[in-house]
């Protein structure tokens, strides 16, 4: 992956340098690619908007394989792992790139503004005001009613996740430490979400190959469920049940539980949804969330750290490229290649990325042989 | 498929009506697919521009099950229908539904106008004119240069398309017979080509269930190429490589060779590209594709009549949905349902879909078993 950073180079500068290194790390070169599967959404409706991407990366990397974009919003990235391990049980089909980039932000403000929305529902809950952080603050405020729930547990969210970056070179938080005080301090967004519940939208590329030689990972389970896109039509409101349904499906697959993950990568979209999302996944009971943080069970040193990249919220988000950066850190953890945010003796790991407000969901465990 | 037209529905109506279809035609429920892949493009950038198409259609259908959405200009339906077909092989998906809609046409000119420009490459070539018709009149002057070849071969080809367009009762110009003379006299638009040159921008859906159960007809084969956006750094300026490479892959799966096909669907966005498409294909050799066209042996009553839909010239083309609305054609060909445009005694029939100007390229065999 690359830096996540505020650079502005295009979606595919950032896609390319993600790649080169996938490639230098599998020492392979492009005439070993059988195809190409990519996930990059914040250039439409931009200046450089270019809707025959699959072209673009074909006289880019000078190939003529076959070449599909996998588009879902923030949760394009794992969707293009999920597609490109299927693409991978084809005849002829041997070694696949799997990438994304994205320039999400720069200079013009109501062009992404206005893509972002778009990732939302735009005829019947955008006009009430339903922009993401408000949908994730109505989630929470139900939760809280059902379960009891407080925000100091968010808090206590964002501040590992920050600590975390700290330690990860290529996280934008990278040796910028944030207090417990700033994060108590900082604006409200959406009550009860303050700024430092959100994630940060940062520029950013990551690229993956997958092969049918496993090469000492082996992907043991994956799953990937959808949701409907009005968020009032869904029975539950507490909880997402695309990630219910999409970690079921990789467990089963895997033939493992949630008590053998050793490491994790959670989409903290918003802090929120990484505490439902620690009982989405089955790493704790419903309501039971926040006693998970509170444990330390999950931060670094503890017996399950989540989010040791810093996670969306202090690495930072860049669209669809969050999905395969997710198993780029989990994949490094598994290799023992992370540094000062190391995880030791860690052999099953596990990524999860959500698409909008949950809309669609992949969850990857991931095995060192 | 649809009716192609210009009716003011959301692309997902076209798309929903098509899906519904197809799942009569199949006799199952929505509770019987495992996977929805789907194509459509035209809504990126307009007002209703929904990015998250992903979970807009698990609301619609109801279902939770993985969708993707697989855009490549106009070439998406094939390349839908080329990734179903690989996911087909994957345990647990049977029956997938594939979609395409498309709401191209309507009051906001500039906003299409602007979509459609997105398909080509905009940085180097747009700006020195280089849109779609100057494009295909440039590879076609090119054509003429190196082998000869005149414009009255490509009036004889909108004509064929047009006349069997008057057969069909999902094309645009069904009943509505073109005379040589409107063709002829019709105005130029990137010289040599003239507006009949042209194919119909419409609106309309189309949807296909691949199955792992053949049902009747089966895909006997499956090629899928790219090419470079910029169409100078391509070595073959009169030829598109990307087709040649798919119908390559899609005939060494098939075993069957060019000779064996008895009716064919082939990308005519230009009256100018099916000619060309006839030798890349491998239906006549190159420079030889005009003789093909005055045979007689591709009309109606001839050998191996190609667009009997009435192609995109005649029968319309909504961008992603062409490539399934041929899939369409084909099986219903083979079905023998095709009522007055009826190609007798057809067992295969083959399917030729191009995104951009040649930049993504599949190409589908099908057998009646």
């Amino acid at each position: 992956m690359t830096k996540f950073n505020y650079e502005q180079r295009p979606w595919w500068g950032y896609a390319y340098e993600a790649a080169m290194g996938a490639m230098e790390d599998a020492k392979m070169t492009m005439a070993g690619i059988d195809a190409i599967v990519f996930s990059a959404v914040s250039s439409a409706g931009g200046g450089e908007h270019q809707s025959h991407k699959v072209s673009l990366l074909s006289g880019l990397f000078k190939t003529n394989v076959p070449i599909i974009e996998l588009p879902s919003v923030c949760g394009g990235g794992g969707v293009a792992f999920w597609t490109a391990l299927r693409l991978l049980e084809s005849a002829g089909l041997n070694n696949i790139l799997v990438l994304a980039g994205e320039k999400l932000v720069d200079n013009r403000a109501e062009v992404i503004t206005d893509w972002i929305l778009s990732a939302a529902e735009r005829v019947i809950e955008q006009p009430e005001g339903l922009l993401f952080p408000v949908q994730n603050a109505l989630v929470f405020q139900q939760y809280c009613q059902k379960y009891g729930g407080s925000h100091d547990d968010l808090e206590l969210i964002a501040f590992k996740n920050h600590q975390n970056a700290v330690l990860n070179p290529k996280a934008y938080y990278y040796k910028r430490p944030v207090t417990m005080e700033q994060i108590k301090k900082s604006p409200v967004v959406a009550d009860p979400l303050r700024l430092m519940d959100c994630s940060l939208s940062v520029n950013g590329g990551a690229a993956v190959i997958v092969s049918k030689d496993q090469a000492g990972i082996e992907v043991a389970g994956s799953g990937f469920a959808t949701d409907y896109i009005l968020t009032f039509e869904r029975e539950d409101k507490t909880h997402f049940k695309a990630t219910q349904l999409a970690a079921k499906a990789a467990f089963e697959q895997a033939k493992l539980t949630p008590k053998d993950i050793q490491v994790a990568e959670i989409h903290d979209a918003f802090t929120s949804v990484e505490l439902i999302s620690y009982e989405d996944l089955g790493f704790a009971e419903p309501g039971k969330g926040g006693e998970l943080i509170r444990s330390g069970r999950i931060s670094m040193g503890g017996e399950m750290p989540i989010n040791p990249s810093g996670g969306l919220k202090a690495k930072g988000h860049p669209i669809s490229a969050t999905g395969l950066a997710q198993v780029y850190e989990i994949v490094n953890q598994l290799r023992g290649n992370c540094g000062e945010r190391q995880v030791k003796d860690v052999k099953i790991g596990l990524t999860h990325n959500i698409g909008g407000a949950g809309g669609s969901v992949t969850v990857h465990i991931f095995k060192k042989n």
